[in-house]
């Protein structure tokens, strides 16, 4: 097997993806900021006890674990970063009160997640800690439309969903409490005969509730729907009344859509989540939401709520950038050359030097200027290329 | 023990460092990208072969090892990125002509190469392909040189080696060049007595040579002392022209020094060599130098050059950034405010919303400024705060 070969599901990014997904992470660390969201970059290892804490059991798959030299712990390499933020906010910054923090780096998964997708993919994204009313969620919501927005998509569709829902009619009845894991497998395959016959024994109103979840999908009309199929439960209408606020705060920027059944992330998830959808793709580009009890899981109970997207998924949805325009220069030792190249550079423009006996090849730049003497042979000049 | 605790030499970056290390590493890329550098991406994972091609013993003992689910191979996780750009250069890019590159990420190392050390370090490098010739390794020192002042480093040095020195000699003597990893690591500690003992029975004029390597240091001088002390040599007369000649364009942006025994890269390297030195730290912050055979492992014969330095190392050595000054707002659904504050943040302006009955807490910034209603009442205005 040649030696240049990487693994499957692995890839090298050339010049000019890179260079769109450098502008694109600049773009959105720079609105976060504009935001108030400060930068924090969390280690690749850590023990896997901290990467697991709070963390599923899918995430445990994920993640590949190694043997640390110095200590002989097992390591994981971190397959979200979610935590690891969670994780700095509780113990590192220990503030009292709202701290905004933002990230951005890789992630390596065991396997990928779908046919196409990656195994390392550039996580982005942006978290509100100590809050626990819909305001976070609604910002945090605002800051994934803007972030695509800025990107280039028109199209965005968001999907609303909300964990209390299903909470609140679980802890209405032990027995439905107590196939919980069950439920919300059914829930997500969509699987009504089989929702059938396991809450064949429960009490009628559960049972009601439940079957009426999977039809609960479609666009804001849903929520009157709901409140008339579900139980008057306050978790209930607290649930419908915030993804309420939440689609009426999206209006203009996406088409939104409501899905009650969605459950995706019910295992650390906590109250409205939602997930952002372009054309091109048939999986989510983003996904957000609540999730209190993280901070817990380190000690400290503080309510969270936050996103975060793969840039390099969502750069290799955009179209490739143009050639840049770039200025060849020969190669020299004269003062005035060096002089003109440096002043030329410090303007912005990109400037290459011929090394001698060679041409210059480039994907990203494209020469329409060279830097030539002029006839009395004493002044560098621009001159047009072709 | 506690599940916020992080493995040894390993650590998370907090906000006013995160932003340095940011700040920095902007800097540099758009530097290398007005020298006309195309940025690109390998992955943190690749199989073990790869990884290890063209590279010394000592990756292979710094490079943490794993098992692919998907194909059951080993893989590592890359511990320096020179490799990687050039398995890039010769197979993916496979141009004929000259290619500038350049790449930023983290690399994983089992141990730290020091007591205070990272094991995580963020390596920012460039690197040119395709240019045998001195006028690539004079770019690169130039380019490194520039990297280290823009980031605010007053005070450099620029110590200057090369291999060719010690291969010239070797070459000519069929019983030193057997004995050349022992004479390499004599070399290193510059052990001058074992290196006695090792060349008793060399022909004269090799142990002299030899002999006197470990003398050959200090300032450019030592050019001109080591025509006379070394033989004629064709190839010890080209390696002290190169150094000349790169310590003159070196003239004026650092201080420089000659070490003819330092021998540091001697396993990949196969030219001129240099490391950048700043107060406050022993180590070097930069390293750099020729290594023209590491493409041809890889299939493709390609003179290489290039450099590489640690971020987070760097922006450790730098002051802490001011707080950034902010504009705090309240919380609101106005379509005014609302309005007001986007311009705001459109202009440049970090706007922070104070969620409903919090106090925001910053690192990073400093509201100095609030965005309050008019007496009036209908216009919202910024005011200093005290």
């Amino acid at each position: 097997m040649p030696n240049w070969l990487l693994p499957e599901h692995i890839a090298d990014v050339l010049p000019s993806e890179a260079r769109k997904i450098e502008e694109l992470r600049r773009l959105m660390l720079d609105n976060f900021r504009r935001y108030g969201y400060e930068l924090v970059m969390p280690p690749l290892l850590e023990y896997v006890e901290s990467l697991m804490t709070g963390a599923g059991q899918d995430t445990d798959l994920r993640t590949f674990k190694l043997v640390d030299q110095i200590t002989g712990r097992m390591l994981g390499l971190r397959a979200d970063m979610t935590t690891q933020v969670a994780r700095i906010d509780a113990h590192l910054l220990n503030r009292a009160s709202v701290t905004r923090l933002c990230y951005a780096g890789p992630v390596l998964h065991t396997r990928p997640s779908g046919l196409h997708a990656t195994r390392e993919p550039l996580q982005i994204g942006a978290e509100i800690y100590g809050h626990a009313g819909l305001e976070a969620d609604a910002e945090i919501q605002e800051l994934a439309l803007a972030s695509l927005e800025m990107a280039g998509f028109a199209e965005v569709r968001l999907d609303l969903a909300h964990v209390g829902v299903l909470r609140a009619i679980l802890d209405l009845d032990p027995a439905a409490h107590r196939d919980r894991d069950a439920i919300v497998q059914l829930l997500r395959a969509k699987d009504v005969p089989g929702l059938r016959e396991l809450t064949a024994g429960y009490a009628p109103a559960t049972r009601d509730a439940l079957l009426a979840l999977p039809n609960l999908y479609g666009d804001v009309d849903v929520l009157a729907t709901a409140k008339h199929a579900l139980p008057d439960l306050p978790g209930i209408a607290k649930a419908l009344a915030e993804l309420a606020a939440l689609a009426a705060s999206a209006i203009g920027r996406a088409d939104v859509a409501i899905d009650l059944a969605d459950l995706r992330g019910y295992q650390y998830e906590s109250g409205a989540t939602f997930a952002l959808y372009v054309p091109g793709l048939p999986n989510a580009v983003a996904r957000g939401g609540r999730y209190d009890h993280v901070g817990e899981a380190f000690g400290r109970a503080r309510p969270a709520t936050g996103y975060s997207m793969d840039l390099r998924e969502l750069a290799r949805l955009l179209p490739t950038a143009d050639r840049k325009h770039a200025i060849r220069a020969p190669w020299g030792n004269s003062p005035e050359l060096k002089e003109r190249i440096a002043e030329l550079r410090k303007a912005g423009e990109v400037v290459i030097q011929s090394l001698p006996g060679h041409s210059d090849e480039q994907d990203e730049f494209e020469c329409d200027r060279a830097l030539v003497l002029d006839e009395s042979g004493s002044n560098w000049i621009l001159k047009n290329l072709g």
